[in-house]
């Protein structure tokens, strides 16, 4: 495969780093060297992705000069794990192995994994640097960049954590070709995210691709991942610690974190509830005049194509949806904020909506289920 | 009392913040309504300190125009309780409050209470802002000072944490006169450690003061609160992340925190390791020729004169001592680093230093024990 490797930069000041795409990186050990070399190495992945991708990343740091073997961290698969137990388990297997300040840990797998093992390191001795390696779309588009770690709370999502850079970010192409499809349609919807908020020539772009993007057309595939990391970064360098712009990426994650949460972690995954959310925000912006019904139709539309569902379940009623909604993290001082639409590529965070526009989009899928 | 207030500010750019320094601070509530106007309120004590000072505290509070009453969050009493299961408790109890990103937590009381609350707030929600209020003079001079948070680890002091930096720092001196003796003993290592490490002209001060100080002289106090605080705070404005001079702020602490895990946490006070730590770094820094006799006899006299001994317990053997210092968060890349003196007010931090006599200076007091 020829596909060309693509380089993007995070730029932070002294923060700053490099993002890797493209086929085969797992396999080129000079992305790993700058962060790794002379220093002592932690792998936290799961048992999912341990045997698909382990040795590949073994014999990349082997040819790193780490000083010493790897310790290899190996968490059971699944958001249930992602818990301040779990971060537990890791600091004191770290500790155990005396791995010092100077050591490094390497996140190989989804966004569980990523967001579990960069927490340990933003906690670890007040904070270790670390890599991710993303082995999911969803991870590679959105996790993997921007530093928000964290695990979650039996009272609300990702409630705990901190903003932690990575030093390097490696997306290897080829880890797609082995993830579940479901999770590919999960991927996507962080993907038509960027375009909906901030690219409507993207968005654009995704209408006419996404079918070659759910058959996995590796230039297709490249390609939107570039973009997509390309709008996280400008956003995260832009605004790191989401006092504004970053809150945009948020679009249609205070309605999925309430699906997530209302039918238990793991039943719904991240990105399907993502897509589910972007379609309720997409209609909400409609009933309040913001958004033209032809955009939401494209809107809509394009969320279906990818696979994923425009209604909510009906578990979740209109009353649990409030109460899951009042706890989200990005309500401000009391007030409940949204990201909304005022056209394709043009996203708002808002607390001046309408109150009766809201109950009446999380009434509609009452009605419909 | 009409000594005067004292304001300091600690210069880190977008995050710089004062420190109210004198007595009676916790009366006035203009120092804490920048940092708590128009916000929801936590405050974390705990048993001992809450009876002495929570009533001013709210007081103060409830003439800040906060929104609702304060969320009162009472820990136990000690460093045994300095573990993530208590920060736990702590999230918990915010999340059930439904406790915003605005809102903002209060430490009242020792340094346990701000590295267990500063911690709390730097993970809660990916990070919230804080104030503390020092009751100890441990706390005062040091710990409430320079963003350093977080817990222990079974396997180490302080292996779990971030640097978080407070909004304001409001020490009120009057909480001293609770304080008991030996609380206040511990504090004054921490003093003289400033005139140790940088200050010679404030460690002669100490010298002809340190009576005065144990008699809770409220000039002399203030005094050497206030220089304390600002040796602390131009070094934390120099480097945050101790990636340099900062670290100088740990002479003694390498002895002193395997002091304090060989006895168990709690059976010493860490300014009273921190006090034996540093008469030990004297000595072996006179053992390596980089310290004159003289030099050396004046820093173990006023470590004595402040009620601190001057060698470590028996019950610490030299190997554990070696076993607990390899640990130690200070081992970078594998090579111990210690903070040894050159002379009084200078201190450096090296990992070239001279293994027999390290050595002989853990084993001198197995012959005196």
């Amino acid at each position: 495969m020829m596909a060309r490797m693509e380089n993007l930069n995070v730029e932070l000041g002294a923060r700053s780093y490099p993002i890797h795409i493209g086929p085969g990186q797992l396999n080129e050990p000079q992305r790993l060297r700058p962060a790794v070399e002379g220093r002592r190495v932690a792998v936290v992945t799961n048992t999912t992705v341990a045997p698909l991708h382990g040795d590949a990343l073994r014999r990349s740091l082997a040819d790193c000069g780490i000083s010493g073997e790897p310790l290899w961290i190996e968490l059971p698969d699944g958001e249930q794990y992602k818990t301040m137990a779990t971060v537990e388990t890791i600091l004191t297997r770290l500790l155990e192995a005396r791995l010092d300040r100077g050591s490094r840990i390497v996140a190989l797998g989804g966004g569980v994994v990523g967001d579990i093992a960069g927490f340990a390191a933003a906690i670890y001795q007040r904070g270790i640097d670390f890599v991710q390696v993303p082995t999911t779309l969803l991870a590679q588009v959105d996790s993997s960049v921007g530093g928000k770690t964290g695990v979650n709370h039996p009272l609300g999502k990702n409630m705990i954590g901190a903003f932690h850079q990575p030093r390097a970010v490696i997306i290897d192409t080829d880890t797609l070709k082995t993830l579940p499809e479901r999770e590919l349609r999960a991927g996507l919807a962080e993907v038509i995210k960027y375009g909906l908020i901030r690219d409507a020539e993207f968005f654009t772009w995704l209408e006419e691709h996404i079918d070659r993007l759910r058959t996995l057309d590796p230039e297709a595939l490249a390609f939107a991942i570039r973009r997509s990391c390309a709008c996280k970064a400008e956003v995260v360098a832009a605004d790191e610690r989401e006092g504004g712009i970053r809150a945009l990426l948020n679009l249609g994650h205070t309605f999925g974190h309430a699906i997530e949460a209302g039918m238990g972690y793991g039943e719904w995954l991240h990105g399907e509830a993502v897509g589910t959310g972007m379609a309720m925000a997409a209609r909400m912006s409609e009933r309040m005049g913001w958004l033209d019904r032809v955009s939401r139709e494209r809107a809509e539309a394009l969320i279906q194509r990818a696979g994923l569902a425009l209604e909510p379940p009906a578990a979740v009623t209109p009353d649990r949806f409030r109460e899951l909604m009042a706890i989200d993290k990005k309500v401000a001082s009391g007030r409940l904020r949204l990201v909304l639409l005022r056209g394709i590529g043009e996203a708002v965070l808002t607390d001046e909506f309408d109150q009766t526009a809201l109950d009446h989009t999380l009434h509609e899928h009452a009605r419909v289920a």
